[in-house]
């Protein structure tokens, strides 16, 4: 059965209310609700709306916090660090980057970290706030209360997948970063092993390091790990990516594994920059244009129809989906009839005619 | 014929005097010399003395130019943009490193981006200047006048290496992360290739965009390309990398490939923070010494002796040579000796009994 489609207006307000009906005050649930679907619209399917049911059964245990406002730790000049509280890392996230942009402007680079937020969801979907205003934008997060990739060359889980996502202002569209320090992600592995498939490569090893194509490697006892970026032939690349993101996210947030966090959530570093006042937006959009030009115009290696861009899937994904509905795949989308059946909200019916 | 130990202070001398003999005036040659050598005790030869000759080359034929001072082209509190009008690029980026050090005491985070610099080395030579201050320091750079990485899915040349290195002070030796956007750099291939050497994995492709263990297709008529971080299987993350690098060095610099340079240098991005102004160094080193200790207590694949951390190598070649001797490979000395006799100097001894 493949994905149906569903107006964006629906989605957005089911998402909303059922994220109310669990205890998130009204600004919370609607910047979520609009971030979740926003990177289902950029086709980023495992952090959208599928985890929506995972967030309600978090704030209904108390565990994420539906209201209040985080603390402010320091605060200096260009930089803040604030404590979430385990508050929605959606809503935190999305504040951080206006404020780093707000900073930025006065100062040329900003950046604010957030100690104990709650889980923050795709990071691409805070790109475009960002680059609208014409600032680059770094957004990296990593979770201290649990590990699945090991240090190249060990076989025991120490960092979490720690992706960063960069968003580049450019003439047309923005050229949208979003990778992580590991081949791929936790979402990504349990909805292969969920599905009994295998990956595309040996992107995982067993609890005795040997490389592996299977992802239930991670849920064997004991677990195995996912294989850093550049996996067995070159995984210092990803292991040193990932000491940058742990030590730039909890360790200027003070707040990470050394503390031994067991509540699901997030550290946060948030950076921004304002071309305007280095050497000026439009010098910044004249070389970054070039790139995405000539990156476009690429010839393309025996297999692959063209060569793509960095956002360039998201941004078409994301034209498609606003004009004709968003696909949701069956599994969540009886995910969320599910949840909205348990508080009597209507599920809202497929668009007809939808891709 | 195996390397040879020399002593540190005499090559330093011999570096900076053959520097000054092609015209470089005395600041910038000690810099600079300081920092090839640096490179050299820390392992990293391909970038270390072996630069010496093309420096000097560089030099003598007016495309690198020895005296006078870099142009402020932009200057905005927490941010700074440099024409270094292709003056030594290691003595620019560790004034940069510097400079944004300086910046981070008083506004938490700052940038300095430099166009038109010389080349500047080994990145990881600058990190110990900034982790020694308590710093955190990212160093990113590209050349805009050339091109040996294709983007993922292509097969024409359109970024640089593109390295980018952190520094991350924790509690023993600093966190020193140096990795580059491409699975291997210029001159490991080059010189690979000079040796007739194969590389360990498909860690290029050839002009029709077939892989290939050969670093000679870098040389072919048409040539072939370096593949990015994560190569055929995951390569999309490395090419998001060389977007990311080359927007922060290029595009801020406001100087890059849309120019068209044809003078070998770099545009660079030197960016800082400074913990104390988030929250505080102790926390910092906190969770960064937590993840260093943890890593090298990382149980080992098979076949991996131990895990080490990004800069345990760097760091343990350092202190060996400093306590020993710096070895410097057959080539490298002969190459230095040449240099020396061309200008009259004296090639120093190697020192008995080193390793």
């Amino acid at each position: 059965m493949s994905a149906r489609c569903f107006a964006v207006d629906a989605l957005r307000g089911l998402a909303r209310d059922l994220l109310r009906a669990a205890g998130m005050d009204e600004e919370k649930a609607a910047v979520t609700a609009e971030l979740l679907l926003e990177a289902d619209l950029m086709g980023h399917t495992t952090h959208g709306l599928a985890l929506l049911p995972a967030y309600r059964r978090e704030l209904e245990a108390g565990r994420l916090l539906g209201t209040g406002e985080p603390a402010t730790l320091a605060d200096g000049a260009a930089v803040a660090v604030w404590d979430g509280g385990w508050r929605p890392g959606l809503w935190l996230a999305a504040r951080a980057v206006d404020e780093a942009c707000d900073r930025a402007s006065r100062f040329g680079t900003a950046a604010i970290a957030i100690a104990r937020s709650g889980h923050i969801g795709c990071l691409a979907a805070f790109l475009p706030r960002a680059t609208r205003r014409g600032r680059v934008v770094l957004v990296a997060s990593s979770d201290p209360s649990t590990a699945t990739v090991a240090p190249f060359g060990g076989r025991r889980a120490l960092f979490t997948p720690d992706p960063i996502a960069v968003g580049i202002p450019s003439p047309g569209d923005p050229i949208l970063v979003d990778i992580s320090a590991s081949i791929t992600t936790n979402a990504m592995s349990a909805r292969l092993a969920r599905e009994g498939k295998r990956g595309p490569g040996a992107w995982w090893l067993d609890a005795e390091g040997r490389a592996s194509d299977d992802p239930a490697v991670l849920e064997a006892d004991p677990p195995g790990t996912i294989l850093p970026v550049g996996g067995l032939d070159h995984g210092h690349k990803g292991t040193g990516l990932a000491f940058v993101i742990e030590a730039l996210t909890q360790g200027l947030a003070g707040f990470g594994r050394a503390e031994a966090p067991t509540t699901w959530g997030a550290a946060v570093l948030v950076q921004a920059w304002d071309p305007a006042l280095f050497a000026g937006l439009e010098a910044f959009v004249r070389e970054t244009g070039w790139l995405a030009e000539r990156a476009r115009a690429n010839p393309p290696r025996p297999g692959v129809e063209r060569v793509r861009v960095p956002g360039d899937r998201a941004m078409a994904l994301r034209r498609d989906a606003l004009a004709r509905g968003v696909p949701l795949a069956p599994g969540i989308e009886e995910a969320l009839a599910a949840e909205a059946a348990r508080v009597g909200l209507a599920m809202p019916g497929p668009i007809a005619g939808g891709a």
